[in-house]
């Protein structure tokens, strides 16, 4: 957030009736056609997003630094306010969170690799020949579910080899060093306390692993597992709290319902659909002043490689927009948590399209929502992280800085 | 480099077959003559320069900060990715990286002129009248190789009245001031310690130029030395650590040679012209997966005040381009260290243009480069540090930061 710190933001903002809704389409940004030199969003036909941009204002955000591909996490920090890289604390919260984990405040959350050891005990292969899904989730059920020492543990599939390991128990350090030596041809390493409190952190971290190399003695190339980024709930200020605001998150997604509450959003229960999303914010408009609505079907067709899927689903969404404009929120943000291309497959270092639609936005004078319309729009090339303070200002909940 | 430490991406940097080509055009960027209003690089024909542009992403880079006249040792690393102000540590390292000098660790290193005294011993010429090559290396030759103190003290010709000090010995530090007074009719200075545990250097460097000054009196317009820049190895993380490449630095000057081996490069043998420099790229590009090529001559003419010069410069270097460009690289970024206008007669503050040219680049309408044009592009306005990250993304060499 720059120069800007949460304790100057607390002391100018101010409550105020006027509502705030920050769409976030995932993966909105994405890539020419090579047949077309059209993006998704060019390509797609959008009249109620043009009608926006035509009375709003445009520009580009950057969600974490040039030439950075944002996971989800990082990209949605960044939208609400938050430093992406610092507060991007471990490897183990972010998977946990990205597999819709109810991580509680105390709990350690480590990022587990299935790996395979070779006779001499050296790991001959980091991802246990990147094992299936399926067999992963099978592995994660045999080691799941054991207490050590009081201690409960969970062990959860996330793709492939990898998986999540969360330590359920008091006073738990998450100050430990990793078990995965990031090569191959050496010993895993023992875990080790990297501040005296963690000491037995480390030993129960020891005692699992252990008997895992036990259970999993049978199941090669998946005979041992290595764990690394252990790591606890950031924490992190709410946005209640940093902006006085009322905040709401509709999200059909379990990730980003688990980012939305670690800012300190209540997670409104939704349908699947954009429909339901949408009619779940209708349903709750009155209740309160910050709406973060989360669409996924962007993301998904772009990770897809589905071109023209993405086209329709951004069709989509600007076939319900005329539904939330007539609600009249006082500040509409449309943009995305990062690029997701489809010629690419996958996210993207690509700066996202964003709009302001608010009364007070100086309009510029964009009349496309589309990647190289907002090239030339009045927000310019901006920080996601402060997406948040200029809807503040917009919706007029700030107050003036100095005298 | 922002929030981007180079830890965060040591962890996302991967190793692939893919390609990136820097092309650096030393002083790139112009002011446009007044009879013509257009630039340097607006006033050369630049079909290949422009088709590039057309195909690619623009924008306008800032070296160091706005408004900060850059030298070429910080313009260079701003390039490679490091913090520019913070890793910029001397003129000394740099000449003496610049020649090949196989630095040590604790080595202290100096810039060096010969210069004129008068009979008042006031300086009548910095430059001693830029002696050639060969009569700097006689000379070198008698001042070097002495030991003061313990100290032993190299003393390497660079060009014309240029040269390199080193003192090599244990504890020594560089915390001194210059003996350069920056301006004729006036005493060269004494060196003083600017911390106390410096006493020591000061008190050696003296020696050497009361000692100089005897060896040199007979060697007139050659008749002292000046020193200026005492600085240590700033032992910075390489290229190769950082980003995971295979990096070879092609530059005709030994300047430039030295600031790519402090970034760990591999300096290739190349000869002095554009088209060697073009032609070491095509003998050892299937060896290394990142270049930096080095292009001197525009800098030069813009140094020298010839703007017609400068044209001519970047009219060859745009008609050599189809032999990299058919090099297919995966990228390529031309951009520069900074401008130096031919108005200026030097380096100067203004943004220098840049072009990405990648398969993933997202192009922009931009369709002529130059420093209007680039003032349109996608890139918009972006420190120099950030060029080798969006190079590393545009190769595809990036994983996802956070889940």
């Amino acid at each position: 957030m720059d120069k800007i710190s949460f304790e100057m933001i607390k002391e100018i903002a101010k409550p105020s009736p006027t509502r705030i809704v920050l769409l976030v389409i995932d993966g909105l940004g994405g890539l020419p056609n090579p047949e077309t030199g059209k993006t998704e969003l060019e390509t797609a036909s959008t009249p109620n997003l043009d009608r926006l941009a035509t009375k709003g204002i445009c520009g580009l955000t950057n969600p974490v630094s040039s030439g950075i591909t944002p996971g989800s996490g990082p990209g949605h920090l960044a939208l609400f306010g938050y430093d992406p890289v610092s507060c991007n604390n471990g490897r183990g919260v972010l998977e946990a969170m990205g597999i819709g984990f109810d991580l509680r405040q105390d709990d350690v959350a480590a990022r587990g690799n299935f790996c395979t050891l070779d006779e001499a005990g050296m790991v001959a292969d980091r991802r246990a020949g990147r094992i299936s899904t399926d067999k992963s989730s099978q592995l994660c059920r045999l080691l799941g579910g054991q207490v050590v020492e009081g201690i409960k543990i969970f062990v959860c599939p996330v793709r492939e080899h990898r998986f999540v390991v969360v330590f359920r128990g008091d006073e738990l350090s998450a100050e430990v060093s990793d078990s995965d030596p990031q090569q191959v041809g050496v010993e895993p390493k023992v875990i080790t306390a990297l501040r005296p409190e963690a000491g037995r952190m480390a030993d129960i971290a020891n005692e699992f692993i252990s008997q895992a190399g036990k259970t999993l003695a049978e199941h090669y190339p998946a005979n041992m597992i290595l764990l690394r980024g252990f790591s606890k709930h950031p924490q992190l200020p709410s946005i209640g709290e940093i902006y006085k605001l009322k905040p709401a998150a509709i999200a059909a997604y379990p990730m980003y319902r688990g980012i939305a509450r670690l800012a300190g959003m209540e997670v409104l229960e939704t349908g699947t659909t954009i429909e339901d999303e949408f009619e779940t914010l209708k349903k709750n408009y009155s209740d309160f002043d910050f709406f973060f609505l989360h669409i996924k079907a962007t993301d998904a067709a772009g990770e897809d490689g589905d071109f023209d899927r993405k086209v329709r689903v951004i069709e989509k969404i600007d076939g319900v927009l005329p539904g939330l404009i007539n609600m009249e929120p006082d500040v509409i943000v449309v943009t995305g948590d990062h690029s997701t291309p489809a010629l690419l497959r996958g996210h993207s270092w690509h700066p996202v399209p964003t709009l302001f639609y608010s009364e007070w936005c100086r309009p510029d004078k964009v009349t496309e929502f589309s990647e190289s319309a907002c090239l030339a729009g009045g927000l310019g090339l901006l920080p996601a992280s402060q997406i948040m303070l200029l809807a503040m200002a917009n919706a007029l909940k700030l107050t003036k800085f100095g005298a």
